[in-house]
């Protein structure tokens, strides 16, 4: 992250967060800890992820008057879920949002927003915390798709499916136990497409409320893909569907 | 690349030759060039890449009585052409064969190799030279892979796929300039999938040499996507055809 992308001292942060500039994190001197409480709850209430740093962290910015307190600002315009999906689903009846429920590596991250850019997807959801953010390494693996799709942010992922089954959007996920192969999926609809996190895949609790979930077909002994990769059989199978 | 991987000094590599060891790559410091001629010549005919480095290269071998020569042991065994594609139609009538056509991002070849493995490909077959080379990086992002998948090396790509051709495998290419969808693609056959480098795609004169070229579709603007997911893509049309 670098000097242009941040925001620093008590006044200019209170500022943008008033402003509801697109921070993606707030970091604060451990020493300074008690003194932020007013832009620590403000923060909080836009989901915005606070941590408590070492002062050594802020070693590089030491020529700044930064009052021991950074903000770190999103190289990109997060959009709104309700106003986003709404306009999409006025354009397009059988459109597909990508739900990304905590994708932590930045070059997966942005390989699969190109992934998405290329195979038609209309919108990405990713929640405020336990995602990667949108760094400029992440922009660059994207290949600029990044600043072409929507990105939405939401405080839950449990409440953007809510909103979208409501919506009639119907949401698959990606699950291993599932005995239907995403090429027996009916993908030629109103759908949101979920993937979980390199490690633990979905969230049970956010299991629990998807409308359908289908592997992908293995051959192997490994039986385990890189996520970016598994992301792309799932949005070529969709893409194929619809086209 | 480790000490362990490595294998040093005139009289060492000359043995590892005579005992065709394995190497990925033969690097010889600069200011003794003239003086490995018979290693050099011997090398070339197996295809081992060798490079003239200035001596600070191996400065952190300076403990080591390498005598400014220095052969990198591959981490796996690579198989040979002709045995294995005869082993594999003995046993399987529809094999499909991956051809790596000089990819040289070590974690897109680990995660294509990782890929090839869980969807079914029965052998890896790429260049001796211009592609990336099986390191421990390699290994890792193939999740071990690189182990159970057979990794054919060849001198010329193009003799791979005459052989190929030859044994009765058709050879289908991605080419973004095919008319020909993934999917209306017949991959229900002994086939052999090439893939082309990240920037440059399928040379032109082994395009030239494929029986059908496919297109994987597009529905953004960006038209690009990270090699290894393309080759997903590819990987999966082709199991979900043949299963």
């Amino acid at each position: 992250m670098e000097k242009d992308n941040i925001v620093f001292g008590a006044h200019s942060i209170n500022e943008a967060l008033n402003q509801a500039v697109d921070i993606d994190k707030i970091q604060i001197n451990l020493a300074t800890k008690g003194k932020y409480s007013d832009i620590i709850s403000k923060a909080k209430a836009q989901h915005i992820k606070v941590s408590f740093v070492p002062h050594q962290k802020f070693k590089k910015y030491e020529h700044l008057n930064h009052q021991g307190i950074i903000g770190y600002i999103s190289s990109i315009s997060y959009k709104k879920l309700e106003e986003t999906v709404e306009d999409i689903l006025k354009s397009n009846s059988k459109p597909s949002f990508l739900i990304l429920d905590g994708i932590t590596d930045v070059r997966n991250f942005g390989a699969i927003i190109r992934t998405a850019e290329c195979t038609g997807i209309d919108a990405i959801i990713i929640p405020a915390q336990g995602s990667a953010t949108i760094t400029k390494e992440t922009i660059k693996t994207s290949a600029g798709a990044a600043f072409k799709l929507p990105i939405i942010k939401v405080a839950h992922i449990k409440d953007a499916i809510f909103y979208l089954q409501s919506s009639g959007v119907e949401i698959i996920g990606a699950s291993e136990k599932s005995n239907t192969s995403i090429s027996k999926v009916n993908f030629n609809k109103a759908n949101g497409i979920i993937l979980g996190s390199e490690g633990k895949g979905i969230q049970p609790s956010v299991l629990k409320m998807l409308d359908v979930t289908a592997k992908i077909p293995m051959a192997g002994e490994i039986n385990s893909l890189n996520v970016s990769v598994a992301c792309g059989m799932f949005l070529y199978e969709n893409l194929r569907q619809k086209s």
